[in-house]
């Protein structure tokens, strides 16, 4: 093996204190100072292999290892960001592959026709701003102007405005955009964050397609009143109302959609929210996803039907707002079968998937051929402090990565 | 009538000001600064009566107007402090009416044979620290130094922290007992929170019987995994199995406890409480009411029995604690009495009624003879900034207070 496992652990060992919580895991919300550190770290880290990093009006950071010819690039990368209380691996391993990949090859003198470059997305999971992959739908049109001032944290913070703080340039949005030709090929490593792989005692994955999720914010308005003077046949109760959405939200991604549909409420936040008093207002957060669109959008329209029968049924208001709702990706053969070959060179066993969660990849496969690889996540925990996965199954997946680099950079 | 109502309209629109929200209402929790805010108002009022107000260690006001006898006082007032976000009434009407009886007895130079005081009991609403009525709790010996560093607020502040920050002194706590003989009887006015008299058109309410709460928090402990990649058969979501508790606890008020059972989920607050995460943990806080004991009884067991079985049937632990099971108070008959006569004298209507929230009568309740009085509260709203009742409504339950102090209060 060309990469060395001890650098990548490392790596991951300096990234996971960026954020990083007592008892394990990390908490490194997009723009945030502890987002500030593990991008230095990155860009400290390719500066000792000699690469300056480049910063778009996004955040997005680039940066090149120049090839022998002026060629479209060969991107390699994921992102730093992670969900609150989340894991040290989510999206941390594709960074520190894509890392060890340029270690190797200035260790090893290799030059390629192509440039390789290096590339950090901002703001991937959607824990800050309720919506995700920010950084690669700026760079393939996907985001507007609109988007950065409609989507808010839970202070109040518009992504425009946390940006600005950030030291960006959200009013150059435009700037970010690439276009089809301007990257030769993609490929971000990730952990499955599923139980796939372990189940099958497999090491790697090779990822044929990308489930999207469809993101409904729902606002059950009921009426608070005093939870001992109110009759129970008197009430509004919009936290029981909420309760009969989630628990329908379960049923129909279990039993009434697809096979692959699975349907989240990720928290129900009551107001006032006080022992004392009936809930006069409900927040929630519904995410559904699949790799299969048709499914997914049965799954949607189900729960909107039951929304409005739970507000009728009820006598509560049931307003709702579709946030997000995306298409699921088929990825690059050419892709899929380099990676494929790589595997087979090198003979480590490989498995070909979907993947559940949404990634970069998914955008940037519209600009671009694109492939992902998965190496396991143990007991598919992810997004949790638990998260897990052995090291030597990362520098499998980043000498998959280097195999496959090696190959496209050098084709013409 | 002797009472005036502008005076109470003014009142009541100023202490509406302490802790005040844009659109009316006020969120004035115990021991904050708009507590303060209204305590200095109440001490003012009150000295302008020539009333010097005396706090006890719990941050119990009270004053006394002096009797031609050195007997044990009558006592009347309610208190100050509001839920988040809840309204200008609830409480302070209780506070208003008895300021306004000693102006009435003042304007009118009436002596009586027994002193009048007049009371604001600390901490009423549970909404800071889980627990209500914690001046006449304290009053009665049922606060304990443990419950002082027990019982903490949102922030993990404990209500022996909080009272310090007030400038009270919880290491005193003992000394806020009174005992059986020290209060020759108490009475307080309240808002009803609830629609009975306003259904049967009635304005004033007797109390016969306060309903108390069972309290129970619990923990829902599930897995944190991630939305998209984790499928619907692999999942511990905390946040589905709390929603079969919230209808469970919904079901068991309604249908299979006592006729007068009443049970709130106030809130659910889900770990970590975002989008892309499967709840890992659920905090739920419940509510069970009822004027009879063994129906309570019945429906605690019940929602136990509930939290075990889904605890089983979905894989999730489920923890709890019972934070306050309280008994349903009997009001004194004597008080009962007096405040028909009283009514009947003035020639206003009345009902005699139960209580469904509960009051810091319920303590006073053993230590002296207690009564309580109601005012309709519009549509029965409570706990919500469109709490209102009318000031004529007010006036005439101060009238009705007025008449049976004057009565008790020349009692030997």
């Amino acid at each position: 093996m060309r990469v060395k496992a001890e650098r990548i652990q490392n790596d991951l060992e300096n990234l996971s204190r960026f954020g990083g919580l007592e008892g394990g895991g990390i908490s490194r919300l997009a723009f945030t100072s502890a987002d500030r550190e593990a991008r230095d770290y990155l860009r400290d880290s390719l500066a000792l292999q000699g690469l300056g990093t480049v910063q778009d009006a996004m955040g997005n950071m680039r940066a090149r290892r120049h090839g022998t010819r002026d060629l479209a690039p060969v991107m390699i990368g994921s992102h730093l960001d992670s969900v609150p209380s989340g894991g040290c691996y989510d999206g941390a391993v594709g960074i520190v592959a894509a890392l060890e990949v340029i270690r190797v090859l200035d260790d090893l003198g290799i030059e390629t026709r192509r440039p390789i470059e290096v590339i950090n997305f901002s703001a991937e999971e959607s824990s800050r701003f309720g919506a995700s992959t920010l950084g690669s739908k700026a760079m393939t049109g996907h985001l507007s102007q609109e988007h950065l001032h409609m989507y808010k944290d839970k202070d109040g913070v518009s992504l425009y405005e946390a940006m600005k703080l950030f030291g960006l340039n959200p009013d150059g949005l435009e700037s970010v955009r690439i276009q089809p030709g301007d990257v030769y090929a993609f490929i971000e490593m990730h952990i499955e964050q599923g139980r796939v792989l372990e189940s099958f005692g497999i090491p790697l994955g090779i990822v044929t397609s990308i489930a999207a999720p469809t993101r409904i914010r729902v606002f059950v308005i009921g009426r608070a009143d005093h939870s001992g003077a109110t009759p129970m046949d008197l009430r509004a109760d919009a936290l029981t109302a909420a309760s009969e959405i989630i628990l329908g939200v379960e049923r129909i991604a279990s039993v009434e959609a697809g096979p692959h549909t699975v349907g989240t409420v990720g928290y129900a936040n009551a107001q006032p929210g006080v022992l004392n008093v009936i809930p006069g207002k409900v927040e929630l957060g519904i995410d559904i996803r699949d790799i299969d669109k048709d499914s997914k959008d049965l799954a949607v329209r189900k729960i909107i039907s039951l929304l409005e029968y739970v507000g009728n049924n009820r006598g509560v208001k049931v307003d709702y707002r579709i946030l997000a709702d995306e298409t699921p990706v088929t990825l690059s053969g050419k892709i899929i079968g380099a990676l494929e070959e790589a595997a087979q060179a090198l003979g480590y066993p490989y498995r070909l998937m979907p993947s559940g969660a949404g990634h970069d990849a998914m955008y940037m496969a519209e600009v671009t051929e694109t492939g992902m690889i998965f190496v396991p996540s143990r007991e598919g925990i992810s997004h949790n402090v638990a998260e897990y996965t052995a090291v030597e199954d990362i520098a499998r997946g980043a000498e998959l990565l280097l195999e496959a680099v090696l190959h496209l950079a050098n084709e013409e």
